[in-house]
């Protein structure tokens, strides 16, 4: 029988060119020494049928293209340098709905303070959009990094796109997370003087805990430490959804998870919130608000995929 | 009426996200400036049923993702420092495909001594290869930094791809020109000390010629110094092709196309052709082996694009 890719999936392809690779930092970005600093560069590209829910609209998308690149830069600490945009779109698409998609995109270079400094047009079926990013840094801010005793936390609530994607009336916080997510680049460049390590969470907490986990470590992470707001526990409810299971296995939030060590969580100045802490369990764990401890599943969630 | 994508076409797309960023220089990459050096960056969206020829292996798509980037460094003689790979691929590829592709980008790293230091990879219906070269130079290599009375030159022979993408039977030149081209790295790092100008020819001499055009400057190019082969001829004619069409409006060389004083023509220690002088005719022309003068049209070709 011949392999097809949808066989294995795609974590073991960046798997495949990892391993093939000499030069692939495996972390958020790449890294490369330069003098005195290091140069970031990260890319991703992200196609409409995947990655752009049904109700967001071409300057949401544009916007988007820009954060999700950004993130990246966020979860090393490093300062904005300049972003790249390659679009490809549908001849028949409309010139005012690609003049939105671009408004997008300068907008968020505005908000981010990173230039638009180059790019590429295509022609393609549908919308596709690749961004690269690149930002400086004295002190990348790696991943994995933490030690045994340091604090889990994460910039601000988790899970809020999680239940926005699922939801039709469009004027609450949930949805304008879900469509308007934003990159947490000021908390990253806070962060890289304190944190011990950072990462960005895009396929939801559980998974993003399973990449960065080292053999020997593990993580314990506290429900009650969500703060989980009586309303998302009803609206989930409503929809007969699994709170637990949108807040930790469907992601896009795009905020920064990090370690820290308990001397320097109260130096941070930025909104956060400890939900756990690093271990030598070797396991990913959940303690629940009833007390009871289950593991957490690696389980990510890959969106908008039409199967 | 509304206006959509088909009706103004890819060139003024660009031109409108250029006139709405205040960051993009418009040359063959960005400039950023970096202390005592400068970050060249660049990136090239190639789609399957647009760039690649039908002919073409996996193996050569993904060198040639590679190619056309470095391509880019190579007209600004930047040093080669690093390059990104977003790929999306169908589900139903076979595995081996695409260890084809990935053995063709990583072939395409050595070779250019860029190393592969990150990416993405996602599915789509067909191959989409986004690729990101970074490079430093002291100097970038501006191309329309010309001057009256410089000569223009090529690096090599333009024209063999054209003619190889009309070819059937595979082992001759233009088609190995065709299915993979080379970038000039060596060559642009050379030049850097010495042209006055560079640019890349993909889309063809002509376009290439309009794109560096300066308001009160021309160009006259004279067909006797393409030294066109007798085969050459021979083969577009047995095709029905003119052959000046081909080595003016079709391009995918990769040569470089830079300008030159007299002077210091003879210290150059690469191969390359002198077809032409800048001018102050504010034209672009061509000097026949008849000896007819006449101008040369503003035209490219798009390459694979089913109307």
């Amino acid at each position: 029988m011949t392999l097809k890719v949808s066989d294995i999936g795609e974590k073991e392809l960046i798997k495949y060119i990892i391993a093939n690779s000499k030069s692939i930092t495996p972390d958020d970005t790449a890294i490369t020494q330069l003098n005195d600093t290091n140069l970031i560069s990260t890319c991703d590209m992200l196609i409409q049928s995947r990655h752009f829910p049904k109700g967001m609209s071409y300057y949401d998308m544009g916007f988007k293209s820009v954060t999700v690149n950004v993130s990246d830069l966020a979860a090393m600490g490093a300062e904005p340098l300049g972003f790249l945009l390659s679009i490809a779109i549908p001849k028949n698409l409309e010139i005012d709905d690609f003049k939105q998609i671009i408004a997008g995109v300068l907008d968020a270079c505005d908000f981010y303070e990173i230039p638009l400094i180059g790019g590429d047009t295509n022609e393609a079926s549908e919308i596709i959009i690749n961004g690269t990013a690149l930002g400086l840094t004295d002190k990348p801010l790696m991943k994995d990094t933490y030690q045994i005793g340091d604090l889990i936390c994460v910039t601000g609530d988790i899970g809020l796109a999680a239940l926005g994607f699922e939801l039709d009336v469009l004027d609450n916080i949930y949805v304008k997370r879900a469509l308007k997510p934003e990159a947490r680049i000021r908390e990253g460049l806070i962060l890289r003087d304190y944190a011990t390590s950072a990462t960005d969470i895009t396929d939801g907490l559980a998974s993003e805990l399973y990449t960065i986990k080292k053999d020997g470590f593990g993580f314990m992470i506290h429900e009650e430490m969500f703060d989980v707001s009586d309303e998302y526990k009803r609206i989930a409810g409503e929809l007969e959804l699994d709170y637990l299971d949108l807040m930790l296995h469907v992601g896009e939030d795009f905020e920064l998870l990090f370690t820290i060590s308990k001397e320097n969580l109260g130096k941070l100045t930025i909104d956060c919130k400890v939900i756990g802490e690093v271990t030598d369990s070797d396991v990913v764990e959940l303690t629940l608000e009833n007390g009871f401890v289950e593991r957490i599943e690696n389980r990510g969630y890959e969106h908008y995929v039409s199967e």
